[in-house]
């Protein structure tokens, strides 16, 4: 049902009201994020089912193990991914204003932190570039192996512009783990080609792929590689684990990167030119059947600036009535 | 035919004679890798046709056009790429031991330099995780546009181990611009579903594809956006061109970014952790026919050294006669 927006961020600072405040504030910021840019795989459907984010409990406080003026390492300590990865987003934009970049590992964080171009656009407003890459838990295949080896491991890039950030972020993975998860719960086919099943056998059933490993983004050999790299960068770089690890503490992995341009250029001739850049792509040719040409994070800005201007956001019924929230 | 690789050395440096003895070894060291190695499509094969790279007329010294401590802008002044991109990684280097992190931006620079992968292995060589990409004239399509926006702009990662560096390197095209440039030559048909023709048709045509655009190599929107990540990194960040921009001056540029672990990390900890990891992916389980698992890089590593033991090394006849070498 369509909920006003400032009601739903009241009910989700609720949920949260044993978390600190600050933290409370900035989750509800991603959830409504989420849910208002139509990215709802990756919203409040983390609030249901087995493992709520909300009842994560954290072993402490966020801890910085490692600085420098253009590092930082974070232990979360089971701190909610959601929350930490603005907190790292906002300590590399700071260490990029100030010394030109920021380079900020994150570890010991509760699974996934939705989409990465919440936290790439953050930091394209401040005038930066942004790159975000995680490590997952292992699903994903790839080199002629059968086993699950990389997770499905995202990676996002943000790019100030005279407009709106540029933003453009992809799973490394044929298809989420999340999507598997939802077409086992719903028992509906995979599409072919983006699972195996455990003996390497192209699968659609998704109980198959669960026990199998899912496909490269591109079925091949690069995609694979893209996997391996974010893998290492969000893995072993940041103090989390890599292909057979497993659990919480080194299961999730972040690395977050802010690069100030006026390093190389200078920032008011790179952000027109980025806006150039993309007057230029929206101009091309098109191909047949194309009324015209969608930019990465097109879609989701339209759709969240919509329930912006409307005050309302279409949430699913099930999730507002498992939250008594309806 | 098979050369002695000193002798094939001497009479590199014969064709560069008139450039600076220190560049002219570089290019020895490169072209000879590239050689040795079997990745002849971006190896001597520049000595001859049209464009023969030992032509080339810089316009001037290598100027530094911005400078960190992290960071350095380079005009190269139509200095040969294969040169200067050495010169680029050489100063990523330096930054990232002295200050964790060297981001290094090149423009006006001739041409390719040729594979990433040697670029990126001399800086995981070095304790240093490589990063590298180029912009090149535009010749691949994506996001349904049917014009060519972006170069085939290829991206190389390195990390060290405690064996040799692991390296990955990729096109973000569908094929290499040499290899359509190659397939037209030879009056070969291309692959289907590698490029387009003016109209937006897929095309066997190599001629009809020149006319016309590469398709990103995974032939979708993720391609396409790694493409665009690469266009703007490369582009207008190291005041190179993008899309349309034409021209020596503009249609090339190169980022290079090394990072130094122990910003994070422990360098030996992070070595003995991507030396595990390669391990655990090549003893995992193997597709039906597959007897081992390849990694980036290895195929290309194995010839090197097989090179390196017997000191001889396999080039095409056609090239050496050209150069007058035999």
């Amino acid at each position: 049902m369509r909920m006003e927006i400032t009601e739903l961020r009241e009910k989700l600072l609720g949920t949260f009201k044993d978390f600190d405040p600050k933290e409370a504030n900035s989750i509800a910021d991603y959830l409504l994020w989420a849910e208002m840019a139509g990215v709802k795989t990756q919203g409040m459907v983390k609030l249901v089912g087995n493992a709520p984010i909300q009842n994560v409990k954290p072993t402490g406080s966020i801890k910085v193990e490692k600085e420098t003026g253009i590092s930082q390492l974070i232990n979360a300590r089971n701190h909610l991914a959601i929350a930490v990865s603005q907190i790292a987003a906002d300590a590399a934009i700071s260490k990029a204003k100030e010394n030109g970049i920021g380079i900020i590992g994150v570890h010991n964080f509760f699974t996934s932190d939705g989409s990465k171009a919440f936290y790439v656009e953050k930091i394209a407003r401040a005038g930066l570039i942004g790159i975000f890459c995680n490590r997952s838990p292992s699903s994903v295949t790839g080199f002629g192996s059968i086993d699950p080896l990389f997770g499905t491991n995202p990676i996002g890039f943000g790019f100030p512009t005279n407009e709106e950030p540029l933003v453009f972020d992809m799973a490394t993975s044929a298809m989420t783990f999340y999507g598997l998860l939802i077409a086992h719960a719903k028992g509906e086919k995979l599409p072919t080609n983006v699972a195996i099943d455990e003996d390497g056998n192209l699968t659609t059933d998704p109980s198959k792929a669960l026990n199998g490993a899912i496909l490269p983004f591109d079925r091949g050999f690069k995609g694979a590689g893209l996997g391996m790299v974010v893998e290492i960068l969000a893995g072993p770089l940041v103090s989390a684990g890599w292909i057979d690890n497993k659990g919480q503490k080194l299961e999730w992995g972040a690395l977050l990167i802010a690069i100030n341009p006026n390093l190389l250029t200078d920032t008011d001739t790179f952000k027109n030119n980025c806006s150039d850049l993309i007057k230029k792509i929206k101009n091309s040719r098109k191909e047949t059947g194309h009324q015209d040409i969608r930019l990465p994070g097109e879609r989701a800005r339209k759709e969240y600036n919509e329930a912006l201007r409307s005050g309302f956001v279409e949430v699913d019924d099930a999730i507002l009535q498992e939250l008594k929230y309806i």
